[in-house]
């Protein structure tokens, strides 16, 4: 009966799974799920779970951490402190990336990369940045890169110098269907924000807000719409990366029901925040420059409808943070803005040199759970699908995370449903120095997060070591498969690398 | 250690459950499944599942049994036969039809139906027909049935004499509102059918093939558009049974987008047949004869477009078995038809005079695997979800059918992935003296069903014996709530009965 | 040469016609537009249009005048009245309704109406309303009318007695595809309004704002789908009287997308007035109440794009005129009324009991052109095409009416683009106590109108004598041809009657 | 009296014009219409339309004449030729292109372009292809060409070296925004084209069929959505060159119901010709190579639905011939062919390499009248629209072409509406050496063409000499104006040359 000794045993929650939410124990051998049972046997720990509702970890499967950029600095959030505030906000495991620099080999970019993920405390896998498909890098490293357990691919339809052009983008279609990768896209039309820079630049209008005039929601329908159709063309999934609007999530729901396999993902800062935010005293604007930009306040409404009909089905954190007083405020050159740098005489950097991105991470799944499950507008099962299970299938960790069922690892969050609080920096634990949702009231708290089998966080305070978090390989998996219609019957990206 | 002495352990087989897939052992004790995990305990009895794909037992939401006919006849499927035939082909549960007599309260309808129920060898609930909702029925009646756990209601748009107007549908959802009840509706134009077959029979024609023509898409498009409008003007979540084509599911799709609570079954008959199965030699057509009635063969490929989209996200069989021979051919009147009885030449019923309806209640699970997860349009959570999940969800059984959890009942399916089969009537279980499925090849089939822990069919054989069925009760639940929002902020239906 | 003297020339105008923008003079004899010239000759009489637009004169395909309720008394716009009023608003024809009394045939219903019409000083005709749609109706009395020039009939869907099942529909549709007639059909779900009547009244809400309450824009969706799906299965054309809102609007843009032949009318209210205006002190709120109800602001910009997109392409007055002292605020019993009596504390009638209709015949064109021409949202053409040329196509008096083409009756009216004037009761030939467009500012204004080659109205001043209008009778015309595209192949119409 | 002698009188016919059907005479004078009138005076000649329905001479607002390619050969269709086939096919006026060598000023391409236009039988303007749209470009030239009456610029986003990069179109839609000029653009994603091809010379699929799998609909779709997201960025009028299918064509729909100022075209090829005239023997399928790409059978009647529906205003030719003998069999390299050069072993060129486009100028109004008046499809005032008055609206020769009314140039046409023959290349008039409608069968044929009063054509007769035709300068209007709406309350163009 050596099967029946439990490492742990979470006794007496309320579990909440993708599919359902039922009464048991969890037993626990080797830091993943060993058995659901009611009235399991003891295990050698014991966790209560009592009055507590119980999800898997969460999985964020889009956060930019520690990550290189082309000059060989690093993001200020490290791995060690992006995994603290992960596990502190019920968060287990993320995907982050890994950068390709223009003009440089997969090899070439990010040295040592990989080596400084190591730091993690949570458990990460990566999606590769692709900006430079070249023949080398499409049919040697990224097919390495699969075999290694690397099955997904990031591409930027803006940015300068990130994004792809049209052509470059089918070729990385092509190439992640012949390989079963995934392909994730950021959709905005580049010339078109480029347009509206220069025009709000030559007419003097430089503040945060208009960093979201400059890329409105058409701009967004633009991009997602034709990812959508080069996507159909080729006949390779994809998901959209942040949909911030119901324009662009209407161009996702058509493509469903034209049969294909595209996905979209929304993140809590485009179903809370608005317009408002970009502006207020002192340039606090900028720290809610993010892209896509927030919109008007109403469109928070239209997009929880697109997550109660199932269009939206991922909510990430898109987590990129940049200090206020070292980054948003400093009139640098950003690698994510566009157009000619203009002074201020505030000294401020105007709307397209503020660094884009907002932190997220550790409040990613309370805002979720407060605004979405507490708030009656989507139930558990949802919150689990919305927060670890649909992103582990569709990025392939299906069975090992967003699960509870035996075998899955057991990264569990331990959720009071009652706990009401507030929002406040100087109790998260990012490197960033603010947060954008600073007093903002949530009702639901992750009063202990367990990693493996092992309490990551209990109480806020986060007990993981740096280095204990693990990398995440990936095999083939069904979402990724083609659906085997391609127009006039003929499948180009069979034959593009013969 | 009590609670690790399992009655039953079902050893070694693929689990697939409405989220996931994954391997385990599944300990049973008291009927209800106890414990998922890897080596589980010995049980008291043990059931290998090697190879086996593990499912819940199929839950047929929609299916006539036995039932009572104003003039006091029943439906020539028995309890005993119907869950007979239900076990046989994987499907533990199923919820079928109280109906109203016109002109007779509920209390005086179907005297002593759910005493005939009780000779289930399948657990059962009953969808309440409402066809004179009068004002005693509405405020007396239907909330005693709702104490009683029977949560809801069947309205038809079409069908003389069960046909609602508009105004009586109303106040069945507004009732249904206030008791937090469920509402399915039959979505057809009555008047345009009857219409149509007068034209028809004018001009002679009568053949089975016409009972399409009686009602074509556009009817069942009018009458889904209807169904929704005054369940949106209401704020009550309804479900639009049988979905045949593409023109209604738009409908259910816009409606979603909407934000509306409104879901939509089809059945296996609008996945697999179409007019050509209408037509034959002998009368053979009218064996295929059902409402919405078939559509043309490329209808097939868009309605399982819209399951995979979710639109369509339940399978039910409806069904109503007719004997070819008894009925199908006989020229009596059914009380389903509509329009004039027409003498033909041959002796056969006109179209309209056929009684509606094809068996399926078997077939149902082994065809929408076959169909969907062996060819590849479906996944096994799909399939799930389709076949039992959903229905549980949407009646108010979630927790109990339809899951793999600890607390669940032990009502499981034991797929043979591999095994082909082609379906004959011969080795069906049902009363009714036809398939419309013979001579169909499938790949896949449920070699055992284990209904609450026991074994209920092993290889064809049905083990479980009349009146070991259940009858289920439901209490309240989510998806039957309203969304609280009602046009210019008044509810109307708060009011009615004040 | 004798073909080159005019009775009289309209000189120096610029011209708009449906299609065009020109400068010419009109040359016009016995009535009719003889020739259209830069420099015609000479007339007998000489009108000068310098600086003036002219248009054709005004067709108002829905207004009621003098209509004969089934207690024998009559509207109290008269045709003398309501003819006045038109033709000083630019409206040189008119289509009213013949009314069908409830129980009574054709030729026992309205008894004299005819006659009283030859009291017209604008000519007119009639689209004969069917309340019951007998055999002897539609077999005898209806072709008996369409051979008299009456090819359009008029069904509600709404209103107690006057609304039709829907069987009762579709015979009228049949009907009418059989003998070329048009069909127009008023489009809110009858049953509907009567359960948010009844609950209104039941929770003490009278007001007249509660009018729109009662009949909110789903009410009006439901109904324009039913009727398009109707007439989709019987393919016969209709048109959608009176669109209030995007909602029934973009049903009938699907109906076209699906290559139906179905059109959409909406009025000035809907593109002027909202929910405001069924508010204000001394019960001035009745003033407004017409049926479909006044919509919010925000929803008279949606119709405009309706009519730029060309889903709506005629506007029409819905002209139905009852006073306010004597009707709106009278608490008597409306056949247009649905619903019990309720005693206001005020004496005012309960929302439900105001009669339903607003005044708009004289109105109907000053405000169109300035709310549209003036203010930049429509051009000339489209004025002319919404204001006569496309209901005189749609109605079959194409080449008659809505033209400056020779042949064409001379009814013309010169519009001083540039007059600004303020809409005022005291100012008005209508025989109803007020207008609810009371002080309205508008820019432009019909200073000359002629019927026939005569000066109907200078001025303001009506010169045109009572029994100087003709009736107008119809011939067959396209736009009431079938496509011929019906369900299955199966044209149910064309035996209908065999 | 010197007003009514007319130069010649077209007695007798039936006239049609953009908005009805009339009878009249048509008095012309110094080359345009001076009346119409019923028994106009008797003229110095006299034309018999006795059982002829008169036209406005056709507007052919798309296509390629003499085109001066880069290298500084023309186009084999020259002046002379392609207007006498113009004219012979009732086609009185056309618009064609000036060329922009890509890293030319427009002054210094197509040398001597405008004296060669000279030697033209028909009326003309050009748009203006841009194809380097450098600062110069658009802030001197195009002004210029504007100040000149070419009021209409054209854009491809495809073809190498024509094509655009969003960023120039964008810089192109904001100068014509600035001017009051139009955009015209023809839509299909470029690199999606290109890999297409790629693919299918490497899998040695090089027949003229293969043209149209290398740009399906969906490559058009997605150019389509995308130009009107860009113009509704800017807030610009477009049109979209020559739809080809329902899915771009509903992309246009959707733009107009958004408010959008967007216009569809399609041609003749689209609604008659298919993937079969892309095959034959003797590589006779490269004489339909045009792009968009021929489509299926099915997609022709898709293609009339959305002329019926109001989508597709514009039928033009998008004449642009290639010979069959020398240059669709030659394999040369065609400038607008994409990707590499390929050798079939019949020395003809692989179906990238073959010259893009049909010769249709004079088979275009036949062929429409034909297919679309004489089956039915469209009454004569579409056909007007369609073939001459709305490209005169939309391209800013409203009053002057297009039109029958007084003021306009006397371009008639006189079409024998009962006439049958068949298409043959033996008797028509262009350079090109066939016809894709060899053979094909019409019903109603133009029978004699005026251009500004004079008798250009008779009974296949072209007596219009070279050098007769007159440049049509264009000054503002309306259509050309933007709607005022801009995302954001930003007018970024209005700031882009500041």
């Amino acid at each position: 009966m050596s099967g029946f000794e439990f490492d742990m045993v979470v006794r007496g929650g309320t579990l909440a799974t993708a599919a359902e939410v039922f009464e048991a124990d969890i037993g626990i051998r080797d830091g993943a799920i060993a058995a659901l049972g009611r009235n399991l046997p003891r295990g050698a720990e014991e966790v209560s779970a009592k009055g507590m509702i119980v999800t898997p970890g969460g999985l964020d499967p889009h956060c930019h951490i520690e990550e290189l950029g082309q000059d060989g600095t690093a993001q200020e959030e490290s791995f060690a402190s992006g995994s603290a505030a992960a596990l502190a906000g019920g968060t287990t495991s993320f995907i982050c990336f890994l950068p390709q620099w223009k003009g440089h080999s997969l090899a070439d970019s990010a040295p040592g990369y990989a080596a400084r993920a190591e730091q993690s405390r949570a458990d990460y896998s990566f999606h590769q940045i692709i900006t430079d498909p070249t023949p080398e890098v499409l049919q040697k490293e990224v097919p390495a890169l699969v075999a290694r357990g690397i099955r997904s691919l990031k591409v930027f339809l803006t940015y300068d110098p990130l994004r792809l052009t049209d052509a470059e983008f089918l070729d990385v279609l092509a190439t992640a269907r012949r390989l079963g990768a995934f392909v994730t896209v950021h959709c905005e039309n580049f010339d078109a924000i480029g347009w509206r820079i220069g025009a709000l630049l030559k007419a003097g209008l430089t503040d945060p807000l208009q960093h979201a005039w400059s890329r409105p929601p058409v701009v967004e329908r633009e991009a997602t719409h034709r990812a959508i159709a080069l996507a159909e063309l080729v006949d390779q999934p994809i998901q959209v990366f942040h949909v911030s609007c119901e324009e662009a999530a209407a161009e996702i729901a058509r493509g469903r029901a034209r049969g294909l396999k595209v996905w979209g993902e929304t993140c809590p800062q485009y179903l809370t925040l608005s317009h408002e935010d970009l502006t207020g005293p002192d340039f606090a604007g900028a720290k809610a420059v993010c892209s896509p930009a927030l919109r008007e306040k109403a469109e928070n409404a239209r997009v929880w409808r697109r997550i109660q009909d199932g269009t939206l089905d991922i909510v990430s954190s898109d987590h990129c943070g940049f200090s206020f007083a070292t980054a948003k405020r400093a009139a640098g050159s950003s690698s994510y803005g566009t157009g000619a740098a203009v002074q201020r005489p505030d000294g401020m950097p105007a709307f397209n040199a503020i660094p884009n991105g907002v932190p997220g991470i550790e409040t990613r799944l309370p805002v979720l759970f407060s605004e979405g499950v507490s708030k009656g507008r989507i139930d558990l099962p949802t919150f689990v699908r919305l927060s670890s299970a649909n992103a582990a299938r569709l990025f392939g960790l299906g069975g090992r995370k967003g699960s509870l069922a035996p075998g899955a690892d057991a990264d569990l969050v331990l959720w009071d449903p009652d706990r009401e609080t507030t929002i406040a920096q100087e109790r998260l634990h990012h490197a960033i120095d603010y947060t954008p949702w600073e007093g903002f009231a949530v009702k639901g708290w992750p009063a202990v997060t367990l990693r493996r089998g092992a309490v990551a966080v209990r109480e806020g305070e986060v007990l993981a070591p740096p280095g204990t978090g693990r990398f995440l390989p990936r095999g083939p998996y069904d979402l990724a498969k083609p659906t085997g219609r391609v127009p006039d019957g003929f499948d180009a990206a069979a034959v593009t690398w013969a």
